[in-house]
């Protein structure tokens, strides 16, 4: 494993590239799940550097093993500290993850601006990393450890329902952080080539089709193919249906393309004469 | 509770604006655990339509329950279907999560456009919602469900280990469009009203200082402040440090800058006769 109990930085192999990332901080967390589930996401998008001040339940924990998915042995390293200001070594600047703003006065962004700002610190190039903290489930973070923060980050929770998992929490900026991760060095992200930007996605001032009309047009349709004998060899047919749809459903229906395909259909099938069993639905 | 076991939708009561929402499908998930997650982020994020399609351990479902943290008691109505097809009432636009590309030809987007094309669909004012659809922790979606969507969604995840956790997942995607409702509606949103676009963060050519510099400046401050007699009375030490600390953190020190404020301290020490005590670090 690559956790250590002591307080020093675990090297994490040679897991990607020489740009510095910034470490997440989990202070006074209390569920083992949790911390699994914090550390698999920052695995997911490539943060590998977690350190835990003081967990309840101490460290090595089996329940954080169950569910970071092997992100401890992917090189994800956790170190485990007393105080906050032993996690802190090596840190240049700190955000502190919060739902209440509390009336300190401190610069206060969203998970984008919190994402740039590490960035901007730790792929500078100078010294040190940019470290992103959470409080415990419970509580949050206590006041001194906000108080230390260089950076608030809120996000745009209903305010009505604002707490979110800790793992979650850790999710929203780790992602946040992926994306100009993967903006940065694209050649790292092979999937992310097929992101397009999208075309207009309305129909104008058309009644889009709902998925309930564009199913039975797909019926419609194969219910004829089949009659016509058009799947073939049976063992395809399968295959053969899920290209039908999947370059139908590109289309983006309307409501009256949906009729008028399903009109062509008609008359498709009596024009070769099978029109003699009548599909209702 | 708000759920059904029914086919239909439940109504979910007066919960927040007209503006119709993205549903979340879940495509045969299998822990009780994660639905209740993805339920629970959904709700913080101001989403309320939670569709499920053969979950395996059928629904109600107790480990969800207890993960979900009320958000069904919160307005997250679940329905449960046999089929997808089932699930896809009232839906006009289907989106898939999906981290293998297949092959299939379709639109390919982030978690970003995802959302911006959920968006223009569900507050257009027309009919119907679009949906976001995940699929199950080992399998993820099957080929035919993809085959239906009209987009594919796909994250920045490390290539080495990009699995994400179900409800992890769904937080990526319901935090994007957490972001656009805010903006849309900020009203609704009083803690965004503080996010103010970052000043540039950097300190120009200097080195930033460590964050174990400015703690030992702190201390080294604190100490000579506490011979002074400034803190005074004892029990309000802590809030005075605090609210010294958290001013003093925002000035973003250079190396240099902690050098010459701890100078400026020892300078006043010996100017007041105190520096009898020599403090060392």
């Amino acid at each position: 494993m690559a956790y250590s109990r002591a307080g020093r930085r675990v090297k994490t192999g040679s897991y990607m590239s020489d740009q510095r990332r910034p470490c997440v901080i989990l202070h006074s967390p209390q569920l083992g799940e949790n911390i699994g589930a914090a550390a698999r996401v920052m695995r997911n998008f490539g943060l590998t550097d977690l350190r835990l001040v003081s967990p309840r339940d101490g460290w090595p924990n089996p329940a954080a093993d169950t569910m970071s998915a092997g992100a401890f042995d992917a090189g994800v390293s956790v170190n485990v500290h007393e105080t906050l200001q032993d996690a802190l070594e090596g840190v240049v600047y700190l955000i502190a993850a919060t739902a209440r703003l509390r009336g300190i006065e401190k610069r206060v962004t969203d998970a984008v601006g919190a994402a740039e700002a590490a960035f901007a610190r730790s792929a500078g190039g100078g010294k040190g990393v940019a470290a992103v903290m959470f409080g415990g489930e419970k509580a949050g973070l206590p006041n001194e450890a906000v108080a230390l923060s260089d950076l608030l980050m809120t996000y745009p929770v209903d305010p009505d329902f604002k707490s979110l998992n800790l793992a979650q929490a850790v999710c929203v900026f780790v992602h946040e952080w992926g994306k100009l991760d993967a903006a940065e060095n694209p050649s790292n992200f092979p999937s992310q080539s097929q992101v397009k930007p999208l075309e207009a996605q309305t129909t104008g001032e058309a009644n889009p089709a709902t998925r309930d009309d564009v199913f039975r047009m797909f019926e419609h349709f194969e219910f004829e193919l089949e009659r016509a004998g058009y799947f073939f060899p049976p063992e395809k047919t399968p295959l053969m249906k899920d290209n039908l749809r999947s370059a139908l459903i590109r289309a983006d229906w309307t409501e009256q393309e949906v009729q008028t395909f399903r009109g062509a259909i008609k008359a498709l099938a009596i024009g070769r004469g099978k029109a003699r069993v009548v599909r209702e639905d």
